[in-house]
């Protein structure tokens, strides 16, 4: 599973691209458990694409599931002139 | 900035308790610009409440503001006779 790549390489000039990661980890106690990780993840995508312009080609979501965790790891490239939304 | 504390230390027995976790890093373009972080954090956490019994209590919000990088970091006990709510 990776963890935040972009965060070992922080360069210190601002950079040309703003960029939105998402960990979610779910830890579970028993092993057939229903998967909270793949309920979770369509409504945070929404939550995400209300306030932020997303191309869609510019997301990207990986999601592994092992044998007492599940991890989902979503990668979202936010295109400058784009930007936040007025919240 | 803590990485996933868990992952680093994945037991193999089952644990007695579940946990869900949440990282979210904004890598900010231009220095001064608003917060992406704070304007997706009750939301997501509000995403979370609807599918999993939280207890206030068990909730552990953690935000840091660098210079080009805001991160926010959730760590959530999920008791386990609650668990996932039905999807």
């Amino acid at each position: 599973m990776s963890i935040f790549r972009f965060f070992s390489k922080q360069t210190s000039a601002p950079t040309a691209r703003e960029r939105l990661q998402v960990l979610l980890a779910h830890e579970r106690a028993s092993v057939g458990q229903s998967d909270l990780v793949a309920v979770l993840r369509e409504e945070i995508l929404a939550v995400i694409a209300k306030h932020v312009q997303v191309d869609r080609d510019k997301v990207n979501v990986t999601m592994e599931r092992g044998e007492h965790v599940t991890t989902l790891e979503v990668d979202i490239e936010i295109p400058i002139k784009a930007g936040v939304r007025a919240a």
